[in-house]
């Protein structure tokens, strides 16, 4: 059998029971990408393969390191390499401070307001959208979501998100990295002028802080997850204004917080 | 219903079907937890609570910060504020370089190799033990590691690993953050002197290049995990000696790299 793309053939030997099979089996590709910010080194990523130009651009926005794609003046990808050589009009000094200062400690002081750790730290915006969805549009699209992964299916080893609306998934992406899946969409929907606050976004994995500050970053007001969330990134997403949705598989799901956005319940 | 340690029971809606139930349901903690190394802000992690202790040491050693736990001088946490202050022996600009560089891209230019990418950069360790194991053994951990977890099993939002011997796990962790599972196992191996050569570890999630690596840091050689490696992991796993076991699940598991420690196969 020919590998899908991004997922090679490795040996395997599988035992089920007594039984023992010497075969292959398609593995998820995971690569290293370092970033190289105007001739310095940035940072290296490690990614599920494909999609690289997304995911640079996705990061550098979420990142605050660049403002908007035209911040941009040149972008080279040597995915063979794994090295990417982006030039920026903005300063390499803020971009360095900013990566590695991620999160200031100002909000450990000041207690542990969700508030204060989003507000001071990432700017991240309050989501103000008129979006509505209902249960059945959510388990929907969450089982759209679980079809359209074939890598999945075949390798178990990356998480998929998509954006949607009208009962379609618009553009979806996978990674190995929770996080990565984001930025992927992220840049994709930059770089393509794709809005995102008439969309809902659907994502296989668990709900942490961070991927609920990309997600009010992205202005998306409705997130579906198929898993759990956590308690920061709800208390996150009751003062940003994001309604989360989590356990979406089948015909059952949670609704976590803003709970006026689903409608008929 | 009392929320277990590290959990917090949040509002929410439960909807099944035509059932809407609104309810409380325990989620499990995330906090931020930052790291001062000799009066100097190192790293903000984001953790579950609890074993704030193993995770600072397991990470600081993993990241080569310290070579051993008596490279300490003091470690004071104060997990309201979300704050570690340590202090080493050893110097603070070597720590910050080594962090932020955490990958050198010298592997890239060479190629995509496995070897390069390790040996240059983190100087793991091959892996040399007479350790072995019978499938019968692996899947009786992986059950152990199942049943081991009750926020998972109330929360969903954990990932669980294990170090495990004689039929038995030794000493278990969990977080949301795949990564910290390892660091807050070694730390605590260091800490407590437990040693880790003669056991298996066993996880409950996905098997990337930087879980490897860890493991190989921890000198284990055979990791059993319940869910998919990535090629990258598999690359390294054979050059660094270690035996990979995926998708331990029930009565089933893959064996994907050194089968020879896996008896009867």
């Amino acid at each position: 059998m020919d590998a899908l793309k991004g997922t090679s053939n490795y040996p395997v030997i599988k035992i089920r029971g007594q039984e023992i099979v010497k075969t292959e089996e398609p593995v998820v590709e995971e690569i290293p990408l370092t970033i190289y910010l105007n001739d310095k080194e940035l940072v290296t990523m490690l990614a599920a393969a494909g999609e690289e130009k997304y995911l640079v651009i996705g990061f550098l926005a979420t990142e605050g390191i660049i403002q908007a794609v035209d911040d941009i003046k040149t972008l080279a990808i040597d995915t063979g390499k794994g090295v990417i050589h982006v030039t920026t009009t903005s300063g390499q000094i803020a971009a360095e401070k900013m990566f590695l200062k991620r999160y200031l400690t100002a909000c450990c002081g000041k207690g542990r307001s969700a508030f204060y750790f989003v507000n001071d730290i990432l700017t991240a915006k309050t989501v103000a959208t008129d979006l509505t969805i209902t249960p059945g549009e959510a388990m929907h699209y969450s089982k759209l979501l679980e079809a359209a992964s074939e890598t999945f299916r075949l390798t178990g080893g990356v998480h998929g998100g998509a954006l949607a609306a009208a009962g379609e998934l618009i553009c979806w992406s996978q990674d190995i990295g929770r996080h990565n899946v984001f930025d992927k969409l992220y840049g994709r929907c930059l770089l393509e002028g794709i809005s995102t606050q008439d969309k809902v976004l659907v994502f296989s994995g668990r709900v942490s802080s961070e991927i609920l500050l990309k997600v009010s970053k992205m202005n998306i007001s409705v997130l579906i997850a198929r898993s759990a969330p956590t308690t920061l990134a709800l208390d996150m997403a009751e003062e940003l204004g994001v309604t989360v949705i989590g356990f979406a598989r089948g015909e059952r799901l949670n609704v976590y917080s803003h709970p006026e956005r689903v409608r008929g319940i």
